[in-house]
C-alpha cells in the first residue's frame, strides 16, 4: 500500500497553527476574531523599507539567487549598523543571513547535535523546538520552571542533573516565547559558565532583543565572557522592523566550525529571499525614534493585558519583561478546548478571541493544560475590547474550574 | 571538547558552490569570469513583475505572516492561471507555496522516506538530492545512463532491479539538472507504472518545464493515467520568470495525506517569504510572448555552446532538449581540477571561464570524473567568447588527456 512515511504520520501539528481552519471558519460566517495567538503584530514597518525596495524595483532587471550566506552589503550593514548600534562586536564572516529565525535555530540544533544527541531547554519553550528536535531525531531534556515566580530560571543544579554524555547544548530564547520571560545577566552567566563547563553549545534565540521593559538592556549571550567558542546566536528582522513576512535573520557565531557547517546547510537552500534582504538592508537605516515609539507601544499594552488578565477571577499571569507575550493559567479544564469553544461556539456581540492553548510549549506531561499564550500585538482599545470578551467567555464556558 | 556534531562535519559541500572562494578571488584581481556555472540567467524578469510589487509598496503597513500554504490569492492564481494554461487541472487544495523548489522536493522526500529507506534516482541527477538524502538518512538508489545515449532512460529491468522492502520512490527532475535531458512521454508512462505496480511515490522536480526544444509539449508526471496518489510534483517560479532570487516554489499533489504533512512541515518554517510572493502573483500575468522570446533565445544558445563543444578535440556533448544545461565530456584529468586551474591559473586575455565539475551529479564511483555542467546561461556573444577560452584552456590545461 502506498503510505507516506511514519516520521511525516508522526511529525506533531503546530499548537500555534492548527486552530487556524477554526478561525478562518468564524471569519467567513461574519465573526469578528480578535487575534492574540500570533506573533504577528500591527505595528507599522519603518518607512526606509518601503523606500529602499522602490528604489530596488526601478534598478533590478530580474531578481537573482545571492551567495548562500546573503548579501555582502547585508551582513556588513547588520555587523556594522545593527550590532554595533547595541554594543556587539560583529564581523560579517561571523554573521550569516538565514531564512528567518527559524532557519537559523534549526539547522544550530543540527549543527550542535546528532540524532539521538539531548539538548537542554527550559520550560516554557518556543513550540517548534520541540518540532525540530523530532525531525532531527534529538531528545529536549527539560529544566522546570514556575509560573507563580515568573518562570524563574532555578538553580544551576537542575541544569547538572540534566548533563549526560550525549548533552550536546543549552537552547533558550530570550526575551522568551511564550513566557515573555527576560534572562537576567546573572542567569546568562551562569548559563555560560554551565555549557563552558561541560563543553556545551548555548544556542540562544534572541528575535525579541529589542523587546524589553526594564531599565536594565538586553544581555546577550555574546556577551557572555569567555563563552566565544560556545555560543550560536538565532537573530531576525521579523520583530525587530515587522517583518515577519521577509523571512530574514541570521546566525551569529565565532566559533568557525559553525560557521563553516552552517554554510554547507545554506547551500543546499541556495540563497536566502533576495527581496526580504532588500527589505532587511532599508531597515538598517531605522532611526532611533522608531524603536522607543514601539517600546512605549508595548509597555501600555502590556500593562492592559496583564492587569485585565489579573482582575479576571481565577486568572494568573506573571508580569513580562520582555517580547509580546504572556502565559496565563485560566480557570478552565482544557485551554485546548476552550480556544476552540472560542472560535466555535462562543459569540460576544459577533465577537470572539483566539488565544493559543500552551501546553504546546511544555514537554512535562500535564503540565500548562490550562495555561494560554496572549500575544498582545493589538492596538489598547482592541485589547481592552478582547480582554472584556474574554473575561465573559469564562464565565460561560462549560468546562470551567471556578 | 567542544564539536560540533558528526552530521554537519561529514556533510558534503556543494559542488556547485565550493569553487566560488575562488572566482570571487579571480574577480578581485579584475579578471573577467564568464559563469556557466550556476544556473542564474541574465534574462529580464516580466515587467508585471516590478509592477506589482511597486503596487505593493504603496499599499502595505508592514511585511507579515501569511498562511503557511502561501497566500491564497498566489494558490488559487498558480491552479487556475498557470497550471490550467499548460493544460493540467490542479486545485488550490492540492498546491502549497514552498520555499523555492528547494523546500518543495526536499520536504517531499521526508515524506515518503523514514531514515533508513530507499529513494530511486536516475543518474547523473541534481546534487541537493544527495544532500537531502544524507540529511534525513534516506539512501539512494542510482538507475545508471551513458552520455554517450544522451542519457536516455534504460529499460524498466534497471529499476525492477532496485527494488526492495525500504524503496519508497522514485525522484526525477525533468527537464533534468544538470544533464538537459527530456523525458519523453514514453519514459514517464512507464516510471509511472512501476511506482503504481510497487507502491512507490513519484517525486517529480519540473522546475525547468518551460524550457523544452522539441516540438512536443511537456509531458508533466501529473498528466500520468492512473498515478494521482503516487504523484508529488516539485516546482518553482525560479527559472520560469526569472525569479530565482524569491525563493518561491510550490508543491502539488493530489494525495491528501501527502498535502496534509506537507503542511505540517510548512507550518515549521513559518511561511513562505511574503514579497516574493507577490512577485509571484505579479508573474501570473507574464504574456505568452515572453516564454516564446525566452525559449527562442534558449534554442540559440543551445545550438552555439553545443556546436563549439562538439568542435573542441576530445569533446563530447549529447544535445539536451531541456533546461538550460548540458553535460560535456572533457579531455581532462579531473573535471574539478581543472575547474579550479581555470579559475586560480588560467588567463585569456584576463579572461576565464568557470564551469560546474559534474562528478556531484553522479553517485556512482569514478562517474562523471571528467565531466562538466554547463550552463547557457549568457547572451550569444558572450557564450562565443567563452567557449573560444574554454577550447584554448583545454589546449593548455597541464592535466590534459589528450
Amino acid at each position: 500500500m502506498l503510505q507516506i512515511s511514519e516520521k511525516a504520520t508522526d511529525m506533531p501539528a503546530s499548537a500555534i497553527r492548527k486552530l487556524v481552519p477554526l478561525s478562518d471558519a468564524a471569519e467567513a460566517e461574519g465573526v469578528k476574531v480578535y487575534h492574540l495567538n500570533v506573533g504577528a503584530p500591527d505595528i507599522q514597518s519603518p518607512d526606509c523599507v518601503f523606500d529602499a525596495l522602490r528604489a530596488r524595483c526601478d534598478q533590478l532587471k530580474n531578481i537573482s539567487y545571492t551567495n548562500s550566506a546573503g548579501l555582502m552589503d547585508l551582513r556588513r550593514g547588520m555587523a556594522e549598523k545593527y550590532y554595533k548600534s547595541i554594543g556587539l562586536d560583529v564581523s560579517p564572516d561571523e554573521l550569516l543571513i538565514t531564512e528567518g529565525g527559524s532557519e537559523s535555530f534549526s539547522v544550530a540544533m543540527q549543527i550542535v547535535a546528532n540524532p539521538g544527541d539531548e539538548i537542554i531547554v527550559v520550560e516554557p519553550f518556543y513550540t517548534n523546538y520541540k518540532t525540530f528536535a523530532y525531525l532531527y531525531g534529538i531528545t529536549l531534556k527539560v529544566v522546570q520552571t514556575n509560573i507563580r515566580d515568573s518562570f524563574a530560571v532555578p538553580s544551576m543544579d537542575a541544569f547538572e542533573k540534566l548533563v549526560t554524555p550525549w548533552t550536546k547544548a543549552v537552547l533558550i530564547s530570550n526575551p522568551c516565547n511564550p513566557s515573555g520571560k527576560l534572562f537576567t545577566k546573572t542567569e546568562m552567566l551562569q548559563i555560560g559558565a554551565f555549557c563552558k563547563k561541560h563543553d556545551l553549545f548555548l544556542i540562544s534565540d534572541e528575535v525579541y532583543r529589542e523587546f524589553c521593559y526594564t531599565s536594565e538592556p538586553h544581555f546577550s549571550a555574546l556577551s557572555i565572557p569567555d563563552c566565544e567558542q560556545n555560543v550560536i546566536l538565532a537573530d531576525s528582522v521579523s520583530k525587530r522592523y515587522n517583518l515577519c513576512g521577509t523571512r530574514i535573520g541570521c546566525m551569529v557565531s565565532r566559533n568557525k566550525h559553525v560557521m563553516a557547517a552552517m554554510l554547507k546547510f545554506a547551500q543546499s537552500r541556495l540563497c536566502p529571499p533576495l527581496l526580504g534582504q532588500y527589505a532587511a538592508l532599508g531597515a538598517l537605516d531605522t532611526p532611533q525614534s522608531y524603536f522607543d515609539e514601539v517600546r512605549k507601544e508595548y509597555i501600555q499594552r502590556r500593562n492592559c493585558v496583564v492587569a485585565a488578565l489579573n482582575q479576571m477571577p481565577g486568572v494568573f499571569s506573571p508580569m513580562p519583561y520582555g517580547a509580546f507575550y504572556t502565559v496565563a493559567q485560566l480557570p478552565v479544564d482544557d485551554a485546548e478546548r476552550f480556544a476552540k469553544w472560542l472560535l466555535t461556539t462562543f459569540r460576544a456581540d459577533g465577537e470572539t478571541v483566539m488565544i493559543t492553548p500552551a501546553s504546546g510549549f511544555f514537554l512535562t506531561t500535564g503540565v500548562g493544560r490550562n495555561y494560554a499564550r496572549i500575544a498582545y500585538v493589538l492596538e489598547v482599545p482592541a485589547l481592552e475590547r478582547a480582554m472584556a470578551i474574554l473575561a465573559r467567555a469564562l464565565q460561560e464556558y462549560p468546562g470551567r474550574t471556578l
